[in-house]
């Protein structure tokens, strides 16, 4: 065992006529804890997986339903909030959430799970030349992790009710963390080719949302 | 191959008299996009694997040498900024990083490497009781993920140069995302039991850090 850098215990299931493989990863701490000295090759291929502790329901069925930032939600047609829940997985104890209550935003932390594939530069949805993907949040990175600051109406047992979500029904939520302004607030940090491009173009926000479905 | 939910591809290699095995996972859609009528074991059972895109070399060897959020690093005891460098891994094009040059910010989502374990409610550094671990930012939680507002200071190359960086010496870092106000900025936003404690301590932020090593 101790000559493995990482465990893999499989798990085969079979639902609706297919067989799924599921695996659970188990690493030993081989590696020195800053990975100095070893070769860049071995730092490449080291890997980090995540369960989902959620899978968020929303009115955004599709891609071209859902708004670009979650912050502009309040924009749809209808003037209406865009309304979502999150309910936490079963593998959590609901104690996880206590204290959650008295914070007005969420950081959720998600899998892009509809996204396929990615490239070193991406067209904005907003105009302009192509950007380098690293300077855009768009989900097709080289991993398609999403980040988004969402309100919070209420908690009732399990179940988040969140606000201003631009998240796709479906959305598998890696992470939680509670929205500190000392940590997380910095209204007048400059943001590169977007406040260029807004100022062009007049509009100092993100394309508009679309209707919920 | 279409049968399986997950096809594992391992590499096997030798280093140092050890042996390591690697994997590289490959999904197919077989489950429905928004999860619908997915057996809850099933979504249990998701995983999302991501290579980091680079690993970041900061002064902080352990955990105990750095300070508890990436903004409050001004304070090192010696006034100076501890500064950061991160190197874009080797499978990744330079072009990834255009365009990232203008910002004042960068999101850093990284793998709290060093964290062993979780519990479901956790004793915060800065005082009072138990929380749950999800209504806080520390490091032991159900996916140890990070979440850090860095200051670009600049890009040669490959290395980005970053100031105000919390993270320890060897963090991987999984994505980079611009910082954009409009999205991200929330000064007024309620932060619960944090605002509570800092107000009763008469402090407003996160305990000091230490001096970088």
């Amino acid at each position: 065992l101790q000559f493995f850098h990482q465990i893999y215990l499989f798990t085969v299931s079979f639902h609706s006529g297919f067989c799924y493989v599921y695996h659970r990863r188990y690493s030993t701490p081989l590696l020195p804890a800053n990975f100095a000295g070893t070769p860049p090759d071995m730092i490449e291929e080291l890997q980090f997986t995540y369960r989902p502790i959620g899978i968020l329901r929303s009115p955004y069925a599709r891609r071209i339903d859902a708004p670009h930032q979650s912050t502009v939600v309040e924009g749809t047609e209808t003037g209406a909030f865009a309304t979502a829940t999150l309910e936490l997985a079963d593998w959590l104890d609901e104690k996880v959430l206590q204290d959650l209550a008295g914070f007005d935003r969420l950081w959720l932390i998600f899998a892009f799970h509809m996204s396929e594939g990615w490239k070193s530069t991406v067209k904005p949805p907003r105009g302009g030349p192509k950007r380098g993907v690293l300077a855009t949040r768009s989900p097709h990175r080289p991993n398609s992790i999403g980040l988004s600051a969402v309100e919070l109406v209420k908690i009732e047992g399990r179940t988040l009710h969140l606000r201003g979500v631009d998240l796709l029904d479906g959305t598998p939520v890696l992470d939680i963390k509670p929205y500190v302004p000392y940590a997380d607030a910095f209204p007048e940090s400059k943001a590169g080719w977007i406040d260029e491009l807004d100022a062009k173009l007049g509009r100092y926000f993100a394309p508009g949302p679309r209707k919920p479905r």
